[in-house]
């Protein structure tokens, strides 16, 4: 399917990427590389590629595929790197969780013949680096193609037939929609879920052990994705600023009509709510995006 | 342990004390009773008890424990209905996840002689209704009981033993003290839940079925806990205004910075409070009130 692959930066989605395509045979040859000279010794450690590179430039040198899988905020600066030594006809992508300024930052060095094609799978867990990964982490999850205008059209479909064999769902999407999806159904919602953490730990009249000791009634549920990766997360808010901020300020125009309707007692518009968002569920779980087991299926008790 | 264990309401809370009660033989007589005939049905039908009442007033006679596992909200109409019947000596207490209202509510119906002992287990899942729930719901949960001024010591001690059978841990708390706790670590969390679940639903700009294909980015958790019964939660919001309205408050003040932060591109704000979450996720976990398994341990692909 791919000839060599070559991987710049391998946390939590490129080293599930190498390991599905070691599994299944999906490219003939893969090269990582990672800034740190600590996670590159751990990459081959783990035998997740067949080279480990110190520099982005020697990885990419003769790929047909190159998956930029660092925090977004260094695209810029990987792409100045790489741009001179990109093969032609190479596609060169990402899996960042912003798209617009990918493209913005990225196309202006990548040369004649050589195919951006930004990308983005909607899967993850809270835990990050080279050893977190894992083969299945793409199945039955989608992955948003984003390419630019006038992209060319082979080598997107070379792209999402790539996702697809990584056990991906695939939609095509234009980069500034992504941007708007994304900060509803991802930014938003960890931005909120950082803050809800945050507020948490500064109280003066709750203790941070009773946070602690009384977080089942719904606060843990927050705190798996405020452990999320730092730098990660402040690089997409940094680079989808428009589009959090509107979705932020709908969110925000919201919880106050709630916050009115508590203060006044208005118990209909609390139960319509209420009401409404239980179905949403529902519809997430007939999509095949979530577990109906009770509870995400956590245990309960010692067994 | 109990005599006659009455309940009053047969949901998630009140089903999975049956279960437990039954399976360690906590009590020597379970009577149960439930406002609608198709509760009391689905009780008879399941054995969660030994008789099914009509009458909140018939399942309390000659009780020894009686615990209401409605909604709050109904908690002032039950305790009218009971209060003559209630047995000498009885323990009256209940499951509701707000405290004060119930002493002010549930107080000027109680006889001389009972002893009214609020309490909460701080457990659960999104579903309810008699049919989803099991014996080890409670297990290594906290139960926080809330004896109201000069409440009988014995029968604080007694309703504190009888949770530890049911699994729990317990603490004991002044009410108005566990209102402002569960507000920040349930009431809020649900409340923006509820509230980002429906802002999604609402946009024009990205369509519903957007929002639930690419929900695994992080919207998908919160719609376990926007799934939770409306009643209960309506009535929760009604019941504990000024602790959620002053949490809400700081939940607020504090999102307004982060918008800030966003807004100006304060990278280090964000990094510096995404850093100190994730050290609050490891407590969580260390305190044995989460597990260790990323993504809640949620299935991944097919498998």
């Amino acid at each position: 399917m791919v000839d060599r692959l070559a991987l710049i930066g391998v946390g939590l989605i490129g080293s599930s990427i190498a390991r599905r395509a070691r599994q299944d045979g999906l490219a003939a040859e893969i090269v990582a590389t990672a800034r740190s000279r600590e996670t590159r010794e751990t990459v081959a450690h783990l035998g997740l590629a067949d080279r480990v590179t110190e520099t982005a430039a020697e990885a990419v040198e003769g790929a047909d595929l190159v998956i930029l899988c660092t925090p977004v905020g260094a695209f810029g600066a990987v792409a100045r790197e790489i741009g001179p030594h990109l093969a032609p006809g190479a596609i060169l992508t990402d899996v960042g969780s912003v798209k617009q300024t990918v493209i913005d930052d990225v196309s202006p060095f990548v040369p004649e013949g050589v195919h951006l094609i930004p990308g983005h799978p909607v899967a993850g867990t809270e835990n990050s680096g080279p050893e977190a990964g894992f083969p299945d982490l793409f199945e039955d999850r989608w992955c948003i193609v984003t390419p630019p205008e006038g992209a060319d059209a082979a080598a997107t479909d070379r792209l999402v037939a790539f996702w697809q064999a990584l056990g991906s769902k695939t939609e095509v999407m234009d980069a500034r929609h992504h941007d708007l999806v994304l900060a509803i159904t991802s930014h938003v919602p960890h931005l909120i879920a950082y803050n809800i953490v945050g507020t948490a730990a500064d109280l003066e009249t709750v203790t941070q052990s009773e946070v602690i000791k009384f977080s089942a009634g719904g606060f843990r549920d927050f705190t798996r994705i405020a452990a999320s990766d730092p730098t990660m997360w402040r690089d997409i808010f940094l680079n989808n600023k428009d589009a959090v901020l509107e979705m932020l300020g709908r969110f925000t125009e919201d919880l106050t009509a709630l916050q009115r309707a508590i203060r006044w007692g208005d118990g209909d518009t609390l139960f319509n709510l209420f009401t409404r968002t239980r179905a949403i569920r529902r519809e997430v779980i007939d999509a095949g995006q979530e577990t109906p087991a009770p509870d995400f299926g956590r245990p309960h008790g010692k067994g």
